[in-house]
């Protein structure tokens, strides 16, 4: 927007200067947004909601308009990368964000706002008043939005294409179909034996008592001596649902949530977002303040979350190495327990009604019947006034489970209210992946030696080299082939559960 | 920016929307820089510092582009107030600012930005060596840069008239100077026989043990009890230097700062910010994101800060009120005292060298000084290279004192090197004022008999109808005036001075 450093037109990489610069003005604007959202979870008072609500809006618009500025426009058109390899990448990736921004129409743009605002309201009373059909003519507002918007950006076989495309570059439904068709045949017969096989642990552990403060500062311990979070460049705070954000790779927050009868919740909570943070300080700082300085995808993202959260924090290793600093944070908690009682109590198998309390197995189908039901409203196969009964006929057929009311069933995620379809996928694709890239990354020995004494630091190395460093520069795609040598399927991860479960539960 | 709600051109009513809500996104746009600076002082992790300043720069740039855009512009020189009287305010007072905005080159707000940035730095490292002539070319250039700046800007008598105007707006050299050589006449001697009195309070109290995180409980206890201050809108956190910012009326931020060994510094500090929080909070919420929305200026916030700190909670009302809570969070420090002995403490008159630790005798002598040698630099009567000099004869002449190196002396304070030439005077204004303003609301009886019981509900709620509601929409001639009923003079300081100080000091 500044004339003050103005280029020479029609010079190479003069123009790209230019572009950069202008990039660089909107990633900063992101940024200022970014800060507004996470005060407004962390530290605001509650009376600031409403003008910090105009606020941020503000922000997002003018974040919009100087993205589809004229000049940016023009210098993104016409712009030639030379050799870089990251220049490329910056053009291609960002023309993309560009064509899909300007293919909205404003009033769109407003229209699916203002009916997001609206829906997420109407959910929030209709999941108090356990009364889906209050929220039905807003999720149905919010399907038909759904449609519109991939009828506006294009697709070539599955509307879902377009939505999903958004959180995960390159992914179609036909791929998401096959792997979890694929997962579902071959966990389900696992989850089967795992619930008939029942177990002798005393869960109860989990619900002892242990100080939200020393819950903190045991959580926060090993976020930074095991996964690398150092407070130089990262904070935790505590906030209703545990989330991460960052405003460069040098300004990570991570935060959580207290139970004093659940410690499970804020030590896994901490170590998932954990895993998110790390991703985003592993981005290589060449790609600062430019399009490219966030991860590949949302699958990829939960990728490293789910490995620092499940693949080592509920790991045997991980316990016998830390059963002793936990036993000193948690005296009550650890009496009577040891490393061995503990790495079993929080692997507890169970099928249940909530998704975000599910386990490594009964994880994913939470998301495989979210991704039908999406599917199925998206093609009008299903009504939205239907919507219920099938979800619940879907948690039988799964998990073997009947919600008792639609907020503990079709209610229970904010996702649809908000507009987010096409988003619950990458859950899945995430667990699938991290167990992938560990067992990629094990190819190397010492590394695998590390694992088996809970010791990270190569760990987190290989994930910079082949994962981490190039931000949105390779597509999820290439870098799940760059680093693991294939496309993603279900293979890693069902070998994963079934040797995992089928020793806890002693499968032969 | 955005092009969506347009508004047929001609219309005055039409034109002043469009006005206003240009305006709103440059206020909005000013809090997202407002937010990052707080949380670069309170929050943010230390590596994050380098990227957070380009962020800042960005959003500045933005923020003065929008500002100065065409289409503002435009509208700003078209509009037609109409009847309302807020309406005549926020044109008079917009197109003041937007003069100022755009009478400076960029050029020089480039060169002005980046001069400030190494002296800043200059000036830190001076201060540590106790190197005056490695700063003092630093100082020349900010010295320059502001003899151009009132230049630009225009004057009809003076240079520096160009500057105190951007800090407090109406007010003159002459107008200071007059002031100021009241106040001196009048309160030196009076300086001189309290020194001369000398007392037999034991000050060692101040310095007793008092931990900091009872230090804030019963700091912050005071400021929502006693100045109102409800977490509803407001948050108090630390910070190397205490200060006040807000992103609206209900989103305040105040910070202050522990010595474990010192706990004037914490309580009194975060009083002091409690009163420039308060003024913001009772501007009307009318002027929301509009220029308007701020206090009238610097003297102004000072005198509401001023009276918090100083006029209420250095009276004797105060500690006889609030001894007993006071000996509660601090049995240590209250062991063998009362409610007089901590008033007297709290009230101790010491020449000294530093300013901002100065009594409510001494601080002004400080003021008067930087005021003199500011003309006398900007006038070139002054050369950079005799500043030590000039600065430790007047520390003799006034309050008797000589620093025994210019770190206690001529670099103690961050302004000069920050370009902040011209706002000292603020800070003597604003004392003067707070008296004056509190004389006016003693006025009214009930107010008056309030204070005897340190009860301050009815004195802020008159401040809030005479002075804070009306934010920037009347000039602080206009305010002064308005709740005092003559134009700010030294008379009720003195008397104040006299008074309080004759007493405590036994003269008669």
């Amino acid at each position: 927007m500044t004339s003050s450093t103005s280029v020479p037109e029609g010079k190479t990489t003069g123009d790209l200067d230019e572009l950069k610069r202008l990039l660089s003005q909107v990633s900063d604007l992101n940024a200022a947004a970014g800060l507004m959202s996470w005060d407004q979870e962390t530290q605001m008072p509650p009376e600031a909601a409403r003008v910090r609500g105009l606020q941020m809006a503000t922000l997002a618009g003018l974040s919009h308009e100087l993205f589809t500025a004229p000049r940016l426009s023009e210098l993104l058109e016409q712009a030639q990368p030379g050799e870089d390899e990251t220049d490329v990448a910056l053009l291609k990736v960002t023309r993309r964000d560009h064509a899909k921004a300007t293919r909205l129409p404003g009033a769109f743009v407003e229209d699916q706002s203002r009916a997001a605002s609206e829906a997420h309201h109407a959910w929030i009373e209709a999941r108090q008043n356990n009364d889906f059909a209050s929220f039905a003519p807003h999720l149905q507002k919010m399907i038909d939005l759904a449609r519109r918007y991939a009828d506006f950006q294009g697709y070539e076989e599955h509307p879902y294409d377009a939505l999903i495309d958004d959180y995960e570059p390159g992914m179609r439904v036909a791929q998401v179909r096959s792997i979890f068709t694929d997962l579902r045949e071959r966990t389900l017969p696992l989850l089967r034996r795992i619930v008939a096989a029942g177990d002798a642990t005393d869960y109860s552990v989990l619900s002892r008592p242990f100080a939200p403060t020393a819950q903190r500062e045991f959580a926060l311990k090993i976020a930074r001596e095991a996964f690398g979070l150092l407070p130089d460049f990262s904070r935790l705070d505590e906030s209703a649902h545990p989330f991460q954000t960052n405003f460069s790779r040098s300004d990570l927050r991570v935060t959580t949530r207290f139970d004093e009868h659940y410690f499970p919740m804020s030590l896994f909570g901490t170590w998932h977002e954990t895993g998110h943070a790390m991703y985003e300080r592993g981005i290589s700082e060449r790609l600062e303040r430019t399009p490219l300085s966030r991860g590949a995808s949302l699958g990829v993202h939960e990728s490293q979350s789910r490995m620092f959260e499940n693949l080592l924090a509920r790991s045997r290793p991980f316990w016998q190495r830390y059963f002793g600093e936990f036993a000193q944070a948690a005296p009550d908690v650890a009496r009577g327990q040891d490393a061995e009682s503990l790495y079993r109590a929080v692997n507890r198998v169970r099928p249940d009604l909530i998704r975000v309390e599910a386990d490594e197995v009964t994880y994913n189908f939470h998301i495989m019947l979210r991704f039908e039901l999406e599917l199925a409203l998206l093609e009008g196969t299903l009504k939205v006034s239907e919507l219920p009964e099938a979800w619940n006929a879907r948690m039988g057929e799964f998990l073997g489970v009947t919600p008792p009311d639609d907020t503990q069933g079709v209610l229970q995620d904010i996702h649809w209210s908000a507009g987010l379809i096409g988003y619950f996928p990458t859950y899945t694709l995430g667990n699938l992946l991290s167990v992938q890239l560990l067992d990629a990354a094990k190819q190397d020995a010492d590394i695998a030696a590390d694992l088996q004494k809970a010791e990270y630091g190569r760990l987190r190395e290989w994930l910079v080299q082949n994962v981490h460093q190039f931000g949105r520069s390779r597509t999820p795609g290439e870098i799940v082939m760059g680093a693991t040598g294939r496309p993603l399927s279900a293979d890693a991860y069902v070998t994963y559960l079934e040797d995992k479960y089928g020793d806890i539960y002693g499968l032969s």
